[in-house]
């Protein structure tokens, strides 16, 4: 980073502290990661007014910024979303510890015996936007997990994520852990965060929380591995054999629960055998959803407009949604590989040949069957908690939690032996 | 890549034929990928002359080149080295299929049934260097894990890869299979192996097999997910306890039994209270091996040259070894940490709080005790196979066999769950 030792760079100075800390916090007992999240959740409630008068100034310049009121309500803290956090770090600490677990073992015929055993990965590092409570939620699974997090949030939550950060960091260490096992980048300038993604030999794992622009950057710049936590095109297909009113609620929920998040659904495609009767009815129970189609849709579903093939590509993240008629499993399939960003997809139907297919050919992190796709999601897959949604395929892939946050590491024992 | 139609990016062309291949074999049943690989192995042979003719091309321009013998020697094939490509085809038929494997499953209270399976990565890329048996063996630990085979050799062996992969091609084709599942790009520029490193949406892991410069190739230009095959600083530490019979046995087993791979040994550390009686007896043990190390050492082995930061760091891959004499285990942890590699790293000991403390923290793929650092390795660890050793943390850390082609996804049944 630095041989000669002049101009220090500070990214590095910082990721090198953080660093040692990991290396302390990979060996700590969960006893004492643990106390250390239930330290924080305490101090967080305790200093919970230090926190939300640091936001106001975040959100002063946001209002001032002419920010628009959908981004300034996830960057706003109240004592009441400050005792979500709090929470959110106690759920975490009462997990089972992910590190230790032993993940095979066996003996090889010259007596070495191997095991595979979880291990912390060392520094994760996070990148993301207006959204303070990562701060802490970050944290709390990092430490979990055994590594120290090193956190780099957006100027505009910079006033937040420095009182929330310094609350985190008191509280590790008044357990005997180091504080730099929490630490924030401070400096949010564009070049920094270049410098961020590029501490390799300090970063052991980067995951980025934000949007495409954030993407591009860290494809183009980072060369520290990482796990990116991507779009959700998801589709609803509603097989010939589909129960009807299965499926109405299951698009209805997949589209509406909470249009907003990447496990919502975006396209909705129909057998052509169903469409006369469930095209309809789906139409009235989306009420408030503009609908755009191809034009076996609108004739019958009048009201809908003309989809064309960028809507199909569209991650609307919002009451809109595309719909298809499609002839048959096989378009179905077609249709979603096109289309899919490789999140979730997700089949209605009572046929027992259609689901086998569907979830064997279907390339996706989950596919589901007679389920929402709001469900591919940490907590409701029962990990406890998310740290993202991976849809690549290395490493995670899916919802990401404690064991994401891991690696492995082989342990051979031996007593002599050489290799011939 | 080609929006408009005009100027096809032929890399990209070329992927897209991969791509599609690779969707149909991996919902290929195994015996047919098997199938695969042992036409493949019988048509190796039936071509061997065809190959090694070829192969002489290679050589030729190499030595008109002034290519150096050792580069020479890995670059030529005769018939016997075709029939051991055939032999490795048909051992990897052998292993079990790793594609479905269940790797857990479990129900949500809502009665969700959620399964994580095993299944292909899809399109794998590997990029390599002068070794014409890579072809053969990467194409098929990517068949028999279900996965579609992107090879890009170097120019230097471009005409043995264009027979190799021709009669893998032509076999693959003859089961059935489409012969794009095995693709070399025949396109040897620089340019085109940019291009290669950011089929982004097409590759969906690269691996890559080479030196440094390789390495910072891929560091500087890939978007698409890679893992990264990397360097062994491997050590042994002779601990105060240690048997130094078996010491040495190690010691010299774990340097010079084949001294140019990644898991052979670069540094020796030597506990204090042993130095007097390991030191010179190691000496002699390791004639003919070039020895640099602390003053600690030479007080020891007048012979040894003196050791810099440099030899600490360097990876020799030759009958040089790095030594330095340490006052405790914990000076020995801290040697490590400072200059290995992540790869491989050995103690011998027979005392078990020196062994448990080793295994636990020291930061690496492999930790062993009391065996050589020879071992780390996918044959000798039963994997039956190897395409490399990750030296990174993330998707695979270790000897990457068949399961470390593999990625998963989440299978999810229910009866029509929305979520509330």
């Amino acid at each position: 980073m630095n041989p000669k030792g002049a101009n220090p760079d500070p990214v590095a100075a910082v990721g090198a502290r953080v660093r040692e800390a990991a290396r302390l916090v990979a060996t700590a007992p969960s006893r004492q990661r643990d106390a250390a999240l239930l330290a924080a959740a305490d101090a967080l409630e305790a200093d919970a007014e230090r926190i939300v008068v640091a936001n106001a100034l975040d959100i002063t310049r946001a209002e001032e910024g002419g920010v628009s009121p959908t981004v300034i309500d996830r960057l706003r803290l109240d004592t009441g979303r400050v005792a979500s956090m709090a929470g959110g770090l106690r759920q975490v600490a009462a997990l089972p510890d992910p590190v230790g677990e032993v993940l095979g073992g066996w003996v090889r015929p010259n007596g070495l015996r191997i095991h595979q055993v979880r291990v912390p990965l060392g520094v994760v590092a996070i990148i993301y936007e207006n959204r303070p409570n990562v701060t802490s939620d970050a944290a709390g699974l990092c430490l979990k997990s055994g590594n120290a997090a090193f956190l780099r949030g957006s100027s505009g939550a910079i006033d937040s994520n420095r009182a929330i950060s310094s609350v985190l960091r008191e509280a590790v260490a008044s357990v005997g852990l180091p504080e730099d096992a929490v630490a924030l980048l401070d400096d949010t300038s564009r070049e920094a965060a270049v410098a961020f993604m590029q501490l390799r030999g300090i970063v052991d794992c980067l995951i980025p929380r934000g949007g495409p622009a954030l993407i591009a950057s860290i494809l183009e710049h980072a060369t520290v591995p990482y796990v990116i936590d991507g779009d959700g095109n998801c589709h609803v297909y509603v097989d010939a054999s589909a129960d009807l009113d299965m499926a109405e609620r299951i698009v209805v929920n997949a589209k509406t629960q909470r249009p907003s998040v990447c496990n919502a659904a975006e396209t909705l495609l129909v057998h052509e055998d169903v469409a006369d009767s469930f095209l309809p009815r789906i139409a009235d129970a989306l009420a408030g959803v503009e609908l755009l189609g191809d034009e076996r849709t609108r004739a019958r579903i009048p009201a809908a407009g003309l989809a064309d093939e960028e809507a199909y590509a569209t991650e609307f993240l919002d009451l809109r949604m595309a719909v298809a008629v499609v002839d048959d499993l096989d378009a179905a399939i077609d249709h979603i590989r096109r289309y899919t960003s490789g999140h979730s997809e997700a089949i209605v139907t009572a046929d027992l040949a259609a689901a086998e297919r569907f979830t064997r050919e279907v390339d996706a992190a989950a596919v589901l069957v007679n389920a929402s796709t709001r469900f591919v999601d940490g907590e409701e897959f029962g990990f406890g908690a998310e740290i993202g949604i991976s849809t690549q395929k290395l490493h995670a892939r899916g919802p990401m939690a404690l064991r994401e946050l891991t690696t492995a590491k082989y342990v051979v024992h031996g007593d002599g032996q050489v290799r011939g």
